[in-house]
């Protein structure tokens, strides 16, 4: 056995291998925090394609670190053998995968052997990075990945159970925590930003996904921003005004939705008896205006817009605004520290001008999603995270209140597609 | 307030009564003895529709009680005024349904909740049989089909549960009790049976359900009924013999199934390598020639008996042949007791000519499930009960391993659509 | 080559093949004036599954011919090689069939290169039997068979452009001949007939197609027939009774069918502004209470049934009853040459105590579609005409309005899925 | 009645408006000219749900200029008051559609009786610009709208009719002109451009869609775009490859069309007994691998830059790029008149550097379909006709062998979305 010459320099300084040893165990530790209140229930249901089971959230965020870091290791042994069939999402390299559609029909592994699973994995992950023997820092480029994507499931776990618990009559709460409502609101204004050649995309020493890079530069032309994002008593407006019959505000597909589905209003609103509710992780409650609407579609969003005379950004635009905004807001570990509800809230303690621009809702741009000029995505089977998505889907930027704090930055890209609504997505106009 | 008389002839003898408290408690105990190895993910699966999650089960047959039996009583409070709409199968006359699609969409009630409810119906139940206040014979008669319904229900939770285990490439077992294969197999003969005109249907004091009366004639020409179903190895050779490939011997609605489906054999047979081996209730094993095949559809028993040159028995021909045989054969009472797996077996116990025609497997006839001539059904919404799904459905007769002990008689008609294969359903020839 | 023998028994009297020959050219050239009335466009719109372009059927009919007639002989050649696919409708041991499905996605052959085939098939056939050389018997019976085959396609032809001409907000019609009512309606009663065993299906010489055999005893208890058909008028009660909103009045499956497809009355009626008309052969047309109903299912025939407290015959009763009844009616052919619409109507000129116990509307019968005991289908491609299908259809008996005169017969069976309802089919009650 | 001010600004010129009747003529003769070859029977077939009619596209563009040219007028009298329901494609602003999905159902109006309509239609408008009563410059952009947007509908003629041929068996050939190949190929090369702040979009006096507009800048970093399209031979090479069968290759959208669909090669290729053919316009043909590669998807063509270690140019890329090339190419006017098949070549006529960049076969772009900056909509129904399709489609370039001569330009924006290829798409590469 060799011993590894501390300067090498393709090992990692022993400071940010154990930096990377601790923001794990702080990762692995706020999953668990966020399963705490679930029964073993809730965690094998699948109430749509898109939602996945808790369970499988928490053994496939464990099986990306078995995966890609544990395995290339020559005393390696799977956990399980057929795990790499049943938690693999959509990585071909790695082999086949237990279909997508069928996560809600299986009922073992159980919760509890997931969670041993997962005890035995953080044991070997600790191990490999306490040992004496040093990581490269492309190993723990890897490592670092891994807990991003965990940080990613997190939110999706949130989402998910929210979708999962809204489907049943007896609307279970996953949390009795209370929404926050701040008395004293701001009113909106526009910011005005001049035209120019930008540069936008990474640059830095942060940790960034690929599809933030390369940093390039775009034409813009001059353009205006909201200070905030759309209200749920703005949205309202909209709703009275007849925005979801009145086909000219709305794109073909979106039109189409409406039609399909009978939208009348966000996810998760339910109007009875002229009394409009709302479906929160803290239960069902009722509606308050001055918070920011979230659960849009980017259809509903782009009709809102086109109702308000104004329009999306695009994500160039977005990133450029945002220079100078601290990357704060109300994110999922602060509130569940403060016991307030995992919703999005209106307190006025941010001094931006651009208020709540990270945290809160993520906000629907109107840019589709596509690589960045001379973007390549990285080599085998982790080039698969990005890059194969770049069709069909719109950019959001700025994380939500469902998203853990430090996860997201300016230049963060999120994406989904045109009619997803589960997110905690919402609204800013610009023009 | 009256006392009641005890001759009153509307009100059941005290021993009536008595007899069933006792046999209300000995069923209510089985349900319990057939969840007692799942573990509580198990119990919310939906994995496909015709099946339903065993917690859903649970809570059914509990609400059969309380919306049948308790909720007449003027001090009746509901135990949860949602339950009525959740656990309501399919009974209109009571009000709307939870959609069954949707049944594994739901987390909550947890399978614990649900023991609680059973526990909270059964201590009414039982205070309601042992109050000396009399139950009439109409009352005594609902509880007496809340009963026999909670038995079928007993049936579809162990092949429920075989299909939600049978989905997981982990290949969970329900039990680790095994087969039991004899060596002494008795070879097969044909008895005959003369033409004339016969009776049958449901006649005496024992209870049976609507759909087996009223006792009536019916002319049947000379047949001859085999003296065993037919056995997986005799399956074997059909399918050897490209019984899967050969159209001509398949009802066209067969032979779609088999072709949109991809049929090779019967459900829960695979064939790897060149070995086949079928999922049962304790694991993954290999096929035994000498046992009952099971888990053929209709069309699957339809098409063996015409390569074997024969047909299957109509209803009429089952039940006069059965006239001399007893009720007895393997049942999931006594095999659990004895420690053998929920599967059908060859034991030769029985010394009757029609070997293993109680028990074991459901045997297909050729009769459309249909009104026996002035067939009425019952007022109200246990109308809904049977009649309403004579349609579309094939009768089966003679009980399955999975069926409770008792719970069958001569005259008993169960039913499924010819598609369906997830019963214990096998064949026995006629000609 | 041989001389025949007209004394060989295995040939046919020269006179039985004079008769055919004599009866070909008539049936063939009824399908020609069926078509007459038609645009080419018409003839290869495929409105739904169950409905094939009239295109379609003429070419059908022809490979039939082609196929089992034409093709046996040494000195055969294929009209066009393809047609063998694109022809043939569902018989396996031919080969191959073109998608049924997609029946309407095919421009060509023209209806013109259709009618050229049908002629050379014609003069083809008229060749062989008028040619000295004289046919097997059994080759006779195939002519024969293939021109009963035309004459089911006709009906078909009938009910299928109906349905293709509904289907268009133009409201094409057929025809221009107009419905038939007729002022003297008379008032309905019941015919008794007692218990005890009958023999029903085929015997004597006349032709009949296998599932009318064998010949065999059945025992009916002593039962009840409406001396007539339902009336619109009667079902407008029922409609405005409730019928389409009262669950309990029907079977499961039919209640699924009414909530799926939104019924509220017969296939081709339309409730505007409270007023009901019926889309015809002839156009659209005012509701005539006086006229049997028809367009109905098995579903609407048993819920009004058993809101009349009634119920419907079996077929055996139905054949039994009719014993006296001569096969009289209106059919195609006769409304046709009397420039009446093909449609039912209401002419008192039957003495019969049945009334329209033939022609007008195929009545329902509750009797699921089943071999006869001893029931064989023939060797062969011919043997997929009739058994395969016998599995979740119902008997109907009769013939109606749109079959070809002397095309059915006593003991005639036409079976269809119990949610049809394109076809010409309507209600006699029994008890 | 007032007499027109010839020097009126708001009233087109005199010579407009005789221009714009002899190009009306010319367009709409053009029209006759596509269906001359048809059948009546292949004119009403919808092959799939992107497919129209081509009775349905011969009505529709006479429907627009009914109904945004004529209707207007105070005379006005609807051709036929149905018509407006049934031949609007989707205007929501003038009214409900018949369903899209519905089209093939529909058998008259007759081909005959469509042409009747055109000819009225053709009647009025020729009176309208033959009229001494001039129009303004608003009616008469509305008249040059109608005529491109036939133009448009020429093109989908010809791409749906071959749809629908190619599905037919019996392979029906639309014309029997020959497809052109020459023997001296050109070999392919690298053009590069400057990066900088260019200008794209409209600009000028000729006709434009709206979504062509407005003119303004963008960015661009340095890039090379090859002087030639991909050829059948080149992406025989990907396909040998394992081109279909290597996820890495594909976006995750394409690889699910892949894996569902079962494609192996561009729409209409087959390989039997490994030979490839092609269903052309001119019937089946062998593969030219000289000949550029058409009817593949955004997916494939994406899929394929990817194999060659290339990428698709963006739609500014491509505008930027084509400043010098004129506007020349092969379009289904010159083949026609030359007898040739409607099909792309390589004939060496054109002299550019980038050659085939109009005509032969439309270009994939790498751009979302999306508003320029500064977008808007027109008022009224009109502003349906781009605006609301800016979502998950990508934009095509350069014109096809199907597009009529002088109807696309430098700056014209054709959108599909991606996994369309029924239309002449190919591919041409950057990097």
């Amino acid at each position: 056995m060799t011993s590894v010459s501390p300067t090498d320099p393709k090992y990692a300084s022993r400071k940010r291998q154990q930096e990377l040893l601790s923001k794990y165990l702080s990762v692995r530790s706020f999953t668990n925090r966020i399963v705490a209140p679930l029964e073993p229930e809730d965690c094998v249901i699948q109430s749509m394609l898109n939602v996945s089971p808790t369970r499988w959230h928490l053994a496939h965020t464990t099986w990306f670190f078995e995966t890609f870091v544990l395995k290339s290791a020559p005393e390696f042994r799977a956990y399980n053998a057929r795990f790499e069939y049943l938690f693999n999402s959509y990585y071909n390299s790695v082999g086949q995968q237990y279909p997508r559609a069928q996560r809600g029909m299986l009922s073992r592994p159980t919760v509890a052997e997931v969670l041993d699973y997962r005890r035995a994995i953080d044991e070997q992950m600790i191990a490999r990075l306490e040992s004496a023997k040093r990581l490269t820092d492309q190993e723990l480029d890897v490592v670092e990945l891994g807990m991003n994507h965990e940080q990613q499931h997190q939110e999706l776990m949130l989402t998910d159970i929210k979708h999962v618990l809204s489907r049943n009559p007896l609307t279970p709460h996953y949390s009795s925590d209370e929404l926050q409502v701040d008395s004293h609101r701001l009113t909106s204004s526009w910011l005005d930003f001049e035209e120019g050649v930008y540069e936008i995309g990474h640059c830095g020493d942060v940790f960034a996904f690929d599809n933030e890079s390369p940093r390039h530069r775009v034409f813009l032309e001059s353009f205006s921003l909201c200070s905030q994002t759309v209200t749920v008593g703005e949205y309202l407006e909209f709703i009275n005004d007849g925005g979801y019959e009145r086909s000219e505000l709305w794109l073909s597909l979106g039109w189409h939705q409406v039609q399909t589905h009978g939208w009348q209003g966000p996810l998760y609103w339910q109007q009875k008896d002229g009394v409009w509710t709302e479906f929160t992780l803290s239960g069902q409650v009722d509606l308050q205006p001055s918070l920011p609407v979230c659960h849009v579609s980017y259809f509903e969003a782009d009709a809102f817009a086109r109702w308000a005379g104004a329009r999306l950004a695009t994500e160039a635009e977005w990133e450029v605004a945002s220079e100078d905004t601290p990357e704060e807001g109300n994110f999922a570990t602060s509130l569940m520290d403060s016991g307030a509800a995992i919703h999005p809230n209106d307190n006025a303690s941010t001094t931006s001008d651009l208020r709540h621009l990270y945290g809160n809702v993520w906000e629907w741009t109107s840019s589709s999603y596509a690589p960045y000029p001379g973007y390549e995505a990285p080599a085998g089977a982790l080039g698969e995270y990005n890059g194969k998505f770049m069709c069909n889907q719109y950019v959001l930027r700025g994380g939500s209140c469902a998203t853990p704090v430090g996860h997201v930055r300016r230049t963060y890209r999120n994406f989904f597609p045109p009619e997803s609504r589960w997110q905690f997505s919402g609204v800013r106009l610009a023009r």
